[in-house]
């Protein structure tokens, strides 16, 4: 155990490990948007606190497109702690002392949920592109059934950034019944062309490499060169200009040139790195299939959000950032203006940060104020109401 | 010949056709900034117009990254007119009635000028990668040998937009007593590391092409998927959140799916079309050679601009426009300030437009008004002075 993790285990939630839950055994299988049925369908989740004896105090937080089922704590031997372990633990927003909080890995993809990495057991090997085609409504009727499985009705909240915060509205609009109030941080309620253009860009890199083998690379060289190119594009979206020019300016890092093209700019070397640390935790495959469902989901499902709002019973706390050019706070307002011509109860904030997209899971100082206030408020003295 | 053809000859400059220069014969090669010799070097150009006796009316327009030297008018059979035929001809903003306009192809290029694809004299076969690093100084040093030969020892103006307005900047710097005035359009001094990113995740998606083979691709396929998915990136950035919101919208197109994990949206088809267009007419190696030496620029040698800048006689006017994202506003403003400080006659202008980056080459009104105005102001009653 590292002095940093040992610290950390003191003062944080401590040493988690994920649990895994498995439904939709054939013949029940589940019945996905596409029409096709999926089935076994395996969950991995974590949970951090304790639940009321009715779990009134349940908290749920999907995570962004590249996170996972481990948002806080450790994990024995690791080298950092979960996601957005700033924010859920004693004493912080998401405060383990009051709060019981569950992290699911989606559907789709490659940390422990099924997903096209997954044995297909009428195969008897991965899916690859044999996976069926996934939504964000799949996803959230998955997480629906994890909350069955725990024996949780009601949601005190739910809160997610990006496409966690996809996932979000999802929740309020399929089970509207289920959540008392959500934190909506940092997202859209459909994709604009631009964000649409960069993943498919994405994509296009992942399929352009020879080794992604129309999916079927899992028993060789994964698509490597593709999926870090990929990986790349993504980064530099969820930096900001300013970030950007804070972190490198126009440095030369140590290492040389990466290439005979490169300049030897920190900048150059930071994307290598991040590049190919991806490839290390991520599967090529469940990328192409949840950047598809983050693009084609559409929360107003093709009318107007303000309509498909009539229904929340929820509270909802919406927070964008002043650089987040990837989700720019327009795309916050519009959800702000549905709340509010649908009657829903809504407080919006505007961060002010310079991190980009990336602030928030770096702007914790103030989502920790925003974050607390808001579900002390929902809460009240306990117990659902 | 088109309609369209038929009408934009009686109405612009007409058929035009390319012409070569070359020099730098060995043993007397041309010095490159990298120390290393390179020789002959063959400068494809085209003028617009009639020189004065002294040349007093003549006019440099670089062009920007993937330009080449047909600027203007028609070459036989074609179906589109040069880049920027719509600000140089008879009554438009780079007016042939009164001025003589050159235009040339960079060095590194693939259009006619030496280049990585261009035939290595000592081996008998393309360059590729023996091709010699490049700077924008030494595409400008290239270029003032053009004039050397054309015999035009000093211009009215030099004017160009993107990397074309570093080459107006290096232009200044180098060679003060050659430029009266000059237009620096949608540019920066020097690329900020979210410049260089974009870049170097283009160069990085070529680089992974198998098809790349370290650049001897010339007797085989090219990297098409690698220099398609490098172009998807550039025309993102080319063009604004809210001109993608408007041309594309979540519309679908006819075309259905490129891909399985494509949705079909217009936005991706138009990714495609202009990814897989871009490889018909560019070369992979010199999209390496060319994008470097962008990245690798900076006007001020690493110090203040200004300082490099107190040499200058020549009026300048920068333009930049509001929803250009990649050489945002505040990058013309730094090119303003260092002018300021350093004396130089300055006028600046933020064009109010939505078309990102492309502004240069579509806000044609507003230029037009405001460079012709510029040129007069200049030119006077003719003749250098």
């Amino acid at each position: 155990m590292t002095e940093k993790q040992g610290t950390a285990l003191k003062e944080g939630i401590g040493l988690v490990e994920t649990q895994y839950f498995t439904f939709a055994h054939p013949p029940q299988q589940f019945g996905l948007d596409s029409g096709e049925k999926l089935g076994p369908i395996t969950v991995a989740y974590e949970t951090y606190g304790e639940p009321d004896e009715d779990f009134s105090n349940a908290i749920l937080v999907p995570h962004a497109f590249s996170g996972d089922a481990h948002a806080a704590g450790w994990h024995e031997g690791a080298a950092k702690p979960g996601w957005w372990d700033e924010m859920i633990g004693p004493g912080k927003a998401f405060d383990t002392d009051k709060y019981f909080v569950i992290c699911s890995n989606v559907l789709g993809g490659c940390k422990g949920t099924t997903g096209p990495s997954s044995i297909n057991p009428e195969a008897g090997k991965p899916y690859g592109i044999d996976f069926p085609l996934i939504t964000i409504p799949d996803m959230v009727r998955v997480q629906a059934r994890l909350l069955d499985h725990l024996g949780i009705e009601r949601l005190l909240s739910i809160a997610g950034g990006s496409m966690g915060g996809q996932q979000v509205l999802e929740w309020l609009v399929s089970y509207p019944e289920r959540v008392r109030s959500a934190v909506v941080v940092a997202t859209a309620a459909r994709h604009s062309p631009q964000q649409i253009a960069f993943n498919e860009v994405g994509r296009q890199a992942i399929l352009a490499d020879p080794n992604w083998k129309n999916g079927k690379y899992y028993d060789g060289e994964p698509p490597v060169k593709g999926l870090s190119v990929a990986r790349m594009i993504g980064h530099i979206t969820y930096m900001s200009d300013a970030s950007m020019a804070k972190k490198f300016g126009r440095r030369t890092g140590e290492n040389g040139k990466a290439h005979p093209f490169a300049n030897g700019f920190e900048v150059e070397d930071y994307l290598h790195y991040r590049g190919l640390s991806f490839v290390d935790r991520f599967d090529a495959n469940s990328y192409l299939y949840i950047t598809k469902a983050i693009d084609d989901y559409d929360a107003a499902r093709g009318g107007n959000l303000s309509d498909v709002f009539r229904s929340l019973e929820a509270k909802l706390l919406i927070l964008s950032f002043k650089s987040d050019w990837l989700y720019p706070s327009y795309q916050s307002l519009d959800i702000v203006r549905a709340c509010k011509r649908a009657g829903v109860d809504v407080s919006y904030c505007e961060i002010h940060s310079t991190y980009g997209h990336d602030a928030f899971l770096l702007e914790i100082d103030e989502q920790t104020t925003l974050v607390s206030h808001f579900l002390k408020k929902v809460f009240g003295g306990g117990k659902g109401r």
